[in-house]
């Protein structure tokens, strides 16, 4: 591909080379790659006083091999991504040192004090207060501003142009929006679901409420999201005694439809809550995904009087909200679903010792998400659903 | 600009320059320039054997001059689409001979044995049984084909990031889509319509749906679009005994919602039928909404079992098209608005002698068309919202 492949030992050299390294002794460095795509190095000052973290694409997945060939620009939709949220939420990214478009290496704030959010959850920790409202939040800022709301029509023209994302886009529209609905070779699940897989796979109305929400994943030029906004896109901790909530890994960034990035976050949440049910440890569960609606709703609407195109007026932003909603429980629900009978599954399921009353649970609350998404007016009538009194 | 302004005589040898021209004399031109925009020239054998259409983009708009400044690239938005619907309708534009992207010039057939539709209209003549029904056809086959029921996703983002139009596009978003609706200096209007004119500034309903159908215009990416369907973007007539129907003139071409396309085509058609109404000579305009519909949904439904993505049902299909009518009747109804209390007028009705009665039936078609669209399904609908029983 034409491009450097960083190893443990290039990167001291790598970073004095980008002007991120200038103290007298080299950092010491170890590999910390955890995804399934990419590798990540950690560099830190003997003392202990500085460290970054080096995040590089390669030509292929990570845990696969060269056998599975990968472009690497999906660091570009990243740097991209992240070169956004900066300008609105830099709260709520890692601090970005630099990318070398070249190399498809991102240098970062070194995050390893923080936890990711599903590790905690699959533990047992609750959400706290901040998490979700922080999460919405995010997608409120990140979209606003990418959206014809934030950005003057041209500009976002360009960004349009600029952040199309064809590889990344394509896994979504396959393994997210359509195989969990049909026979794939990729889907898969336990024995203890084969009944509903099937009448899933049956189920005409189900796959024609996807196929629109296919659609609208794929035409739908909403704003710049993250694209993969799961509970392992975040990390949470706490520094100097204040909770801080960062979203990482956007390299499934696009211009898409504001839902799915909500969507995304939902699913996990009540497949987390799933979990917690099935353990016999609901704690905060429930109200998380209400917490990052409120937060998303009133953050869009706090950033509404400073929209470039004063056209737009508060009514069409209540319709607005409306369609977001809407296609954000649908998004949540086939996201449920295929992180069951599709491809790639959550280990808050899979570590279950008997995985199969949550995840029925799971997989049926997903359907209604997706076919009653219209009816569902807000978060109290999904508790409906969830929890039927 | 850095690109060769062509005048009448640099046109032999621009065109032998190009290829276009090897017989021993040079052909004879003329400057046949018509439009707001471009300089077209004619060039022909002196025997009459042979002719051919240059058509050039200017830096700036033709009938205003250097002081209104204009992106020429909008030829290259002309070629693309030209290109797109030669694959697939070639028999429904003009011959391209050849694009030449460094002096923004377009060699093509000559249509001049043609005639524009709205002149013939306006003169009196009837569309005829083919006129709107190869429209319908030549949306349908433009759209199928560069939406993502036509082509392989990738290849789709590829032509989404090279489509993006954004000095025409934000025409239509102000001219057409916000400008009517608030005071501007664009805009004007007879005195006889300036209750209608107030009224409609300030009716927060209709804002409301404008507001939702220009958000869709700068959101959805259906498929390439005309862009600018007209009846004056359309040329009729016969040839060796056989109707023939040309669209020309996509300058505006962008990636959009299909609605726009017949939308803009059916608003010409209901104010050609106000007109022809006043005139007391209404002969077959009543049945063109019709005509260029069902042409439209018969093509796209024979084009459906071609499509590249089977995930989409026929389910899918049938919601599909309900929301293609729905948006097309909303942008039928801003067309409409815009073409009396806008910018850029009608003759259809500019050339009457009195034409307040006729423009006053058309604005209140026109909004009854943008805020009941959900409700209007089907072209008895609308024929009964534009002549009450």
């Amino acid at each position: 591909m034409g491009y450097r492949i960083l190893e443990t030992d290039d990167i001291p050299a790598y970073l004095r080379e980008r002007g991120h390294w200038d103290g007298a002794t080299d950092p010491e460095v170890r590999e910390v790659s955890d995804g399934n795509m990419n590798r990540v190095f950690l560099a830190s000052s003997t003392d202990g006083t500085r460290s970054l973290a080096v995040k590089q694409a390669l030509p292929w997945v990570r845990v696969a091999g060269p056998s599975w060939p990968m472009n690497p620009d999906r660091a570009d939709a990243e740097a991209r991504a992240y070169e956004q949220v900066a300008k609105v939420a830099p709260d709520k990214i890692p601090a970005i040192h630099g990318y070398d478009p070249e190399n498809y290496a991102l240098v970062m704030e070194d995050m390893s004090d923080l936890e990711v959010l599903r590790t905690l959850l699959n533990e047992g920790a609750a959400y706290g207060p901040d998490t979700s409202a922080r999460i919405g939040e995010f997608v409120a800022q990140f979209s606003f501003a990418t959206s014809d709301f934030g950005m003057e029509s041209a500009d976002r023209k360009a960004l349009i142009s600029a952040s199309v994302s064809p590889e990344l886009c394509k896994i979504t529209e396959d393994v997210v929006l359509s195989e969990p609905y049909i026979e794939h070779e990729h889907n898969h699940w336990h024995e203890g679901l084969d009944d509903l897989a099937a009448e899933f796979r049956a189920d005409a109305r189900l796959r024609t409420e996807v196929a629109d929400l296919r659609h609208t994943f794929m035409t739908s030029a909403q704003a710049l999201l993250h694209g993969d906004l799961h509970t392992g896109s975040v990390m949470v901790g706490e520094r100097e005694g204040a909770p801080v909530v960062r979203v990482f890994d956007p390299e499934f960034s696009f211009v898409g439809p504001i839902g799915y990035d909500l969507g995304l976050y939902w699913a996990n949440v009540l497949v987390s809550e799933e979990r917690a049910r099935a353990l016999g440890a609901l704690t905060d569960h429930a109200d998380q995904l209400r917490l990052s609606w409120e937060a998303f709703e009133t953050e869009f609407r706090r950033l509404w009087p400073t929209r470039v195109d004063t056209f737009f007026d508060d009514a069409y932003l209540d319709r607005f909200l409306r369609r977001v909603w809407t296609e954000s429980i649908g998004y949540a629900g086939t996201e449920i679903i295929r992180r069951i009978i599709g491809f790639a599954h959550l280990t808050d399921l899979t570590t279950l010792e008997d995985p199969v009353p949550a995840s029925r649970r799971a997989l049926l609350l997903g359907r209604e998400l997706v076919v009653s998404r219209e009816e569902l007016k807000n978060p109290k009538d999904v508790r409906a659903v969830v929890q039927p009194t």
